[in-house]
């Protein structure tokens, strides 16, 4: 990689989330130049995308900055000689994402964007697009590096790893939000922390927590214990319990909740869904009121209405990313990638989320040593699950995907997951072409 | 080993399985002389252990065998000089087995004796006694082989191979009984038969099977899912879905269901409790039954009405291992031993139930490959929960405990986990010493 | 596999080994019913062919067995519907031996034909022949077993696995013949030891031995250190070390002397070469010798001076392999197999020489345990030179080939590497075509 | 680790080496406060304390820091309280040093300070000692950190792993010289550079060097097969072929020599002996002329003389270190530390060399994939050889260090593995009291 201005490729640029990652670029210009960014989207998101494009040129207008801003359905435009390739788009749109959550509700099953069924049947959807992606940039971008974040994250990324030549690395905002409320419990900086983090994507534990060379986990699952605050926007805050977290040793991520505390996360789902709705059905009225704030035309920044809608950090965590690869920081970043025997229980080729080293090469794991068996089971029951929803995803195997279900921890047993293996490609279609063969 | 005649030590020597015992030992006398068969109980069970006495004594003349039977509450005298050592014993007797399946039936989750919170009740109660045991045999017959069958077999046999030096073998009925249905099936002799199992004990696949150099193993779950047998007397027999056993693609054992068929089974439990009653309450009628039989003098052999217990083949397969080790057979037995590598992902120091060779040395696994996605995280998952297990129950640890149960796939989620062994530790307050200190 | 009566096509059939071969077929009829026995040479060993074509034919009349003896250059028909195919070819004959054994000694480096330097230029020359003859197996006998004996067996056997479909099992008459001797020292039967071997062909530890269920390792070490007969035909017998044996605590192989006792293996290897010549020259003699005997039509039974060739129990080792797969006998026999784990430190297609039960499955490795520090760094030195031959051989990769010498314990440095590497290539340009492109 | 000023324990203070480590200090204040330096040796070097002692209280006094400058016997009074405990003893002095070089000269065997069986030898002596030290470690200052850079540095480090409490990490300037002589031929600034390091210690490799997010291994490696610098002080610069490094792929590190071009030293080693001496006698009287320097009164920093000692960059290798652990910099560094899976064919417990990152702490390695089958072979060979001969050293086996040497790649052979063990254990005899008993 030389070190001249770069361009960017934002696939799913049509997202509220795009004037965030506009902001960050701002923000980082002396660290990072980037000389153009090009946003691109499916038809459906034709008329998002021009607004975002209009508000983003303001943005870059007001900061004056040098940066080319494209919007456009070309996907090969966009990623042509790109240098970074930054995947954020959802296949389906947010009413799949309303029918990931409400069909496992059906059946008394945590229904969940991310992890459970709904997190399956969302990887089923994007995993044969972002291959897709993966051959245009084989052939027009092979020295970029795709930062996904596209969800399930992890999944996605395994998915990439293992079937194109795409140099990627997944990430998502959870480990630096749990960083960032870890600081503010100890009142440190966020840099004055180390956290030894591995697991899986939304299935993650800081194993270890240190501030000035003393371990302060135990100190930190006290005060999360207590009640500090220890969640996501999008996560219902259902309390942990003390003697839970003493005895688990290491820190969970806020989406540990949907495994550790399923009933009550299942009642609080349940009730929502009958109230305001499921969270993505709460997202669409907030979409809708973002979008008509980015149509005002003497907006040029980043309205603070976006904060709303989750996804904090993701613009840091993605341009931190950026910037560490260009200026070869080797500083620490929680990504996911190849596992190659960083947790030795599960294969070389699985992707995992935890602490790694990026630098102009890529990521590279840190080795934090055996884990404890209080979470490496659920670890490898969750892998298997992804092990299986990936071949199911590409191959259009519905053994693979009835298998992938029964292995999911939040599915209770085979009876459920084969009602809700066929509502989820009843119900998805015209999204999974692989299975309609 | 010397070819002499073998002394016998059964702990536990007051079951009601003992007449099927040594009417195995009758029947096999030419391949395996025994000389001595020391039975022993505690004192609770002393009135049983000398109706055992004087049946199995009455048996062992009617064959006109030169057999010593001794019977006595003195452990250290059976076990002095003895060559094998069968554990069978339960600690709290049946009346902590009614309350390890009751317990958990409050908290809506599966109470059985062996997997989940019952068999981590029974698991607590046993392993301190069973170490104990250990001891006696290092000092007294360090030569001896220890054949446990006191379940949750796998569970104890982990903590006897890493706690103490005895020489054990884990053993357990699932696998021959799946065997012998298997033949029935096929209509084949058993012996033609090979599986190539491996999981844990009661969660163990038979991964392919052969008959006569051909892989029959999509031709047995086609039967299975068509409804051939393929239960055991103490297991609801819950059809199996056809489709899920294709998908699976490895034969599972009866046990299987309580993982698989969480709901079905849960709610089968729960009409028993409130009708029939629970399996211990059931057994218990039986055992009496069984003991007024027993009494009649006229008795001299094992009564057919022992079959309705449950536990066929008990007899055969611990027998069978005798043979084995004592005419140094090399022959293929599925036993409970260290795992040392041959499931992967594994500890080297975990427990596996797994086909192997059993000679004079002992038991050596077949590597039989890795094992598929399909079933591999379940196994690390249990595998984790019974690790755990052992900890708890050595050191009394409360953390362990809650993080075992926390584990177990059965168990939906950490509040329930941890209202369960509360009330595990009131209930068996008596059997968990380690946990009063 | 059915039943029916056997297609035996051996593949270097003009060997003189051969009868040896028929008279074992001969003895084992009852047992293993073999209808056809088809021998394939090469043009330039037709002339032997013939003689073993007619001395087989004489052989099978004398004992009145119904066996048709084909023989031919035709190797597609040999393989046509074969139930096993028998490789014991030698391309580039006694003559490329005799270079193998030469070239290493002008560089003061052990030759021999299967360690070292020389068994890396056999492996050059036979591994792309026998992906040859695989193809023609996949094609047209899919179903049967190929039994590699061709040196270097492990090498070979490797080389299939990794790069054909074919059901293959090597084999080779080294862990026999130590079993043999070991039941002499010991004064007993053979088939009541029982050693747990693991390592690689020609590489082969016997870690403990068995007699009755008493490890009797140390006293067969103790045995075999004070002079007991621990050699084999080909291979001078250097007396070891007591002190070393005492401390290595596993019985070596006696080819472990070219490994352990590398200086007076080389002295007398070069010794040899200027007197009786190298051991391929020393065997031309003695193949002349024994096809002169062959031509004699007045025999019809293997000549006992064929002993004085070597290769004791060959004709053993691969029938009662057949014996085991046709009859299902589930019996142990030390075979070269894909390793899958049972050596830990070794990739898992990496193919290993171990104890395995061989059935009508073929043959599953038994799990003996960590392997010591005493012998695993000495395993994997020469499991990472293997598999650069098995790329430099089936690639034609010169980098590949260096790094594989280079890796050889026998070869002391780089440079001698390079040179004998440059002299192989040169000795044997006919034979090696990928190299030549 | 409170952020308060530093106590440093140095054990063997009375090393030439010391003024550099003291200049160290004094460049580093403003980012290292250090307020106590601890200079302890044993009685026989109490002269050469002394000068030490006056040389490092000048330098002190010329730089105007505030530093207590201790030099004493009582090793407990050092260690008390430090904040870091820096070993570079040398037990037997430059004597027993010159004895391990000259020993296996006599059998035609590499003779060598740290590799080979003059690196076992010092091993033997060294080992006892640094667990005599540690237990003062755990008693007087539990939260220090030790820096091992004694010799053998990664076999004694390995032994305090397994065989102590104390928080160690192992280091060698030999990574760093490879990326100084690295940064000079590519014409950049070594920080510029990243180095994919792992191995043992004078065993490890660059597996990819990068410079600027390109990857320049290929470039590297053409650039010393023509000759570019990249050799030590210490280790005679045998040019390397070209051919062979293309297909190691991998940088080899300088002492790689010893193994790759095994002929080649030793013919230079025997030649050196007979002329200038071995490398520990030539050292001697640089040492004596050093020690006549450090006592010239008006002498008040390192003089420049002490670069013809060797050994460069060890004072920066190490002090920057002690920065990376004090002010938490999460820099990478090569260092010796427990494997725990990095290299995943050797064991957990093993100490590896290779990149790591160092915050407050520890350091954790990076994981850098699975290492090719060109390098993998020695690894494991080697660390074989480390550890039985750390079980040697630890208990006295001679067993366990006759099978050391056995598995040492410069060792030809048993029979001198034999004698030459013989001779370093009579040569030894006042140093090895654990063999004596």
């Amino acid at each position: 990689m030389t070190k001249s201005p770069l361009k960017l490729a934002i696939i799913g640029g049509g997202s509220s989330y795009t004037p965030e990652l506009v902001e960050g670029v701002l923000k980082r210009l002396d660290r990072v130049p980037v000389k153009e960014m090009h946003f691109v989207d499916v038809e459906a998101g034709q008329e998002k995308l021009e607004i975002i494009e209009a508000l983003t040129r303001r943005m870059v207008e007001k900061a004056g900055a040098d940066i080319i801003i494209k919007a456009s359905l070309d996907r090969r435009a966009a990623i042509a000689d790109a240098d970074f390739v930054m995947t954020q788009f959802r296949v389906g749109g947010l009413q799949a994402r309303a029918n990931d959550e409400r069909i496992p509700l059906k059946y008394d099953v945590i229904g969940q964007e991310t992890t459970g069924p709904g997190g399956f049947a969302k990887a089923l959807r994007t995993i044969p697009v972002i291959l897709d992606i993966c051959k245009d940039i084989e052939e027009l971008a092979p020295n970029s590096w795709m930062l996904n974040f596209t969800n399930p994250a992890g999944l996605v990324t395994e998915a990439v790893q293992k079937y194109s030549k795409v140099k990627t690395i997944g990430l998502c905002n959870v480990p630096v939000s749990m960083k960032m409320m870890i600081a503010e419990m100890m009142d440190c900086l966020p840099e004055e922390l180390s956290l030894e983090c591995a697991g899986l994507n939304h299935l993650v534990w800081a194993h270890r927590a240190w501030l000035g060379g003393k371990d302060i986990t135990a100190e930190v699952l006290k005060k999360v214990g207590d009640g500090a605050n220890f969640s996501m926007k999008n996560i219902f805050e259902e309390p942990w319990d003390p003697a839970f977290l003493k005895a688990l040793g290491a820190i969970p991520c806020p989406y540990h909740r949907y495994f550790y505390q399923t009933d009550a996360m299942l009642a609080e789902e349940k009730e929502s869904s009958l109230n305001e709705g499921t969270r993505a059905e709460q997202v669409m009225k907030t979409e809708q009121e973002l979008f008509e704030l980015y149509q005002n035309e003497s907006l040029a920044e980043k309205p603070e209405q976006l904060e709303k809608r989750g996804g904090a950090y993701y613009s840091d965590a993605s341009l931190n990313l950026v910037d560490a690869i260009y200026n070869d920081l080797k500083t620490i970043h929680v990504v996911n990638v190849r596992n190659n025997g960083t947790i030795a229980t599960l294969p070389d080729d699985a992707v995992i989320e935890c602490s790694a080293v990026v630098g102009s090469w890529g990521a590279r794991p840190l080795m934090i040593g055996e884990l404890s068996p209080a979470v490496i089971g659920l670890i490898g029951q969750v892998k298997a699950y992804e092990q299986l929803t990936v071949e199911a995803a590409v191959h259009g195997e519905y053994d693979k995907g009835l298998m992938a279900l029964a292995n999911n921890p939040l599915v209770p047993d085979i009876s459920k997951a084969k009602s809700i293996f066929d509502d989820i490609l009843k119900t998805n279609h015209d999204y999974l072409p692989q299975f309609n063969q």
